[in-house]
């Protein structure tokens, strides 16, 4: 269930047996200087990625799984095997059939094949690196590279802990700033536009306060600098088992509209920290979408989701949701009911038993199949 | 039902009724240099754009309309009021009840508001004018262009027809070489990246035999260069009633994968050549996208839907579409079929039954509510 079914580099798609992993498909991509965009977790598969509308640190710019599946092969529930569209790169062909797949954590069918949108990398991708004195400079900051319509491939953000954690680690050959990072990605056609896109970057971020500017002047410093990036989550993992070996990370995953989410950070931050718990923050600043990595001992497990509670809480007071893109799953039924209330999850009821009437794809994920099952 | 509910510009979104038009929607945006970019035909409402998943010039850039949908309102058949999402950029939560909606042409609901992602204009954008000596050369820079990373924000062509009627039209100021066409739009941030741009632009163009290659060095002319393909329809059908009152215009909505685009189109202007009709061309190129504008006289009209019918055939064969962008409606339900075969339409019909068991939402539309009548 991993191999290549069609490469199609000219028509930009490719279609892949939905087990293949995500590295294995961009390593085969390598040579062709083009790449499949969404960058979950190390291990993930394509179908995963489908069907979880997986992401990364590249939707910025190239959008989630959602925005690039071209086509899908799943079997139903009874059996029936769909194949929900052909090979156009845009069509108004029926209901879009792509768009309710992706998303439905395996409840709705089984997908065996994928066909996906492939982009063309960058002819030239550097990256900078800009610590900040504050979240509140870095976001600002990054709020005038949108509207100055600055293309960035990648806006990423590092707290002064993350940092810390990461040259902890010694995992990277540099020793960084202990301050709010920003990590971008600025690519292009040509050096030339690279590399007036870069001072404009570098002129915005100064007049926001940044502490510095490195950036990579060739490849090899392209790959170091996004190591630290890299490295995050891993970082955090390492410093607390170093602690103490029983030690359990909880990740949030909230996302909030991008003009919240200076002061929706700031507020997080201080939620864990006055809890006593030791946490880290990597956020895809550019989609609004943060992750706070909790540390948290056995016995301390109510008192972090109590704290994950609140921060669920205050992104959806904001207007945002549980999840950016890690899914519900079992762990985030009663979060999805606080976010959008029952009728829409009564809607996705209806769908659901639709096309699995006898509930046997991953019944009670998502949402309770029985809607009053937590009543009793 | 066309107000503006609530505008966030620093968030890039707005929420609107859906009866708003597209246009007035973006006269509003434009103070803010932010635009909402579907483009479809004019006194469109953005309610339409979305149950239609309309696109247009600036789909190759920032997607069709079901890319750009935050949130919306729908009022199901049995009145229910459903807001699909809250305002998040990216989300995960639960199915995506906004891709299910988009593109489902009213079947499946009343939206009554809509939350879409706004776009910053980008700071500089000049357009260009590369006549070809034929189609190929055409179709071939384009795919360099895409290979070379360029970001273009429209990729359009037209035909050498079409440059003759849009000449004959008198609706521009400039008179244009009668070749196949490319108009282009490329933007940036700044000056230097543009012009950087158009000159990797014009030497692709040169190496494919660009007969010439205008571009605007102003707003003024970049207007004035974009007339010539706003004008296009249009001037197809002035062109037509100058000769008879009566003539008749079929406009077709094929896709297929981008590389198959050149021999197709040329394809398909033979079978319309051969067949003695007139008629023009207007591609979305760069996804792959083509409008065949025919005229016919009443009396050929069977003449005509049988060119039509080959020209989609061929479509499909190519693992294409019917309709890039102006949906099925009643008039495709058979060419839908052909295109996905029954299983998919199943599956759609599932879904419709689930939401609108009394089938009281544009019955027939899309899709026979009764497999078996067209038998009958
Ligand atoms: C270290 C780490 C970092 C991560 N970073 C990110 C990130 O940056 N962005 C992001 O979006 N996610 C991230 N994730 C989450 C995770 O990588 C994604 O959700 C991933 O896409 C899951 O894919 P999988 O193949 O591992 O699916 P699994 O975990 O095996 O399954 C997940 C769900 O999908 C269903 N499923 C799996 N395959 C199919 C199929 N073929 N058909 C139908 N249903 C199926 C399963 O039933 C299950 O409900 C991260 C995870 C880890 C551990
Ligand atoms: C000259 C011309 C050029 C065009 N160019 C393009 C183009 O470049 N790209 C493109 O994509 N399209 C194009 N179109 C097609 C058309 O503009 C789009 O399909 C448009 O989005 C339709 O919107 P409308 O508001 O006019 O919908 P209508 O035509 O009024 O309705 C279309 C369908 O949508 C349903 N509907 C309308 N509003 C709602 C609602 N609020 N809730 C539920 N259902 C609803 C109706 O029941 C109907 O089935 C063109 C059309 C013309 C005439």
């Amino acid at each position: 269930m991993d191999a290549i079914v069609h490469f199609k580099p000219t028509d930009l798609d490719i279609t892949v047996e939905a087990g293949l992993g995500w590295e294995a498909l961009n390593d085969y991509l390598e040579d062709y200087r083009l790449m499949f965009p969404v960058d979950p977790g190390p291990g993930a598969t394509v179908g995963g990625c489908v069907t979880n509308n997986s992401s990364g640190t590249n939707a910025t710019r190239y959008g989630a799984a959602f925005a690039n599946v071209v086509s899908l092969t799943v079997v139903l529930a009874d059996g029936t095997v769909v194949r929900t569209k052909k090979r156009p790169r845009k069509t108004s062909a029926g209901y879009n059939l792509n768009g309710l797949f992706t998303g439905s954590e395996g409840t709705l069918g089984i997908i065996t094949e994928v066909t996906v949108k492939l982009h063309v990398k960058p002819k030239v991708e550097r990256v900078a690196v800009v610590p900040f004195k504050t979240i509140k400079d870095a976001a600002n900051s990054v709020n005038e590279f949108l509207i100055s319509g600055i293309s960035l491939n990648a806006i990423e953000l590092l707290d002064d802990k993350m940092m810390k954690c990461v040259n902890d680690s010694g995992e990277t050959t540099r020793k960084w700033t202990q301050a709010p990072t920003l990590f971008l990605k600025i690519g292009g056609s040509n050096d030339e536009v690279v590399k007036s896109t870069i001072n404009q970057t570098k002129e915005i971020s100064a007049q926001h306060g940044s502490l510095d500017f490195q950036f990579a002047s060739n490849e090899d410093e392209t790959v170091e600098l996004w190591s630290a990036r890299k490295v995050a989550l891993w970082s955090t993992i390492n410093q607390g088992k170093l602690k103490n070996d029983d030690i359990q990370l909880w990740t949030t995953d909230t996302a909030v509209p991008i003009s919240q989410l200076p002061r929706y950070l700031v507020e997080v931050k201080k939620t864990i920290d006055d809890a006593g718990l030791e946490n880290t923050l990597v956020a895809h600043i550019g989609d609004g979408n943060a992750h706070s990595f909790i540390l948290y001992h056995p016995e301390e497990h109510a008192k972090a989701e109590r704290i994950v509670h609140n921060i669920v809480k205050k992104a959806i007071e904001l207007e945002g949701t549980c999840t950016g893109e890690h899914g519900i799953g079992y762990g985030k039924i009663d979060l999805l009911e606080e976010e959008l209330g029952l009728i829409p999850i009564d809607v996705m009821r209806k769908l659901k038993l639709a096309l699995d009437p006898h509930r046997i794809l991953n019944p009670d994920k998502v949402f309770r199949m029985d809607p009053n099952k937590k009543l009793e």
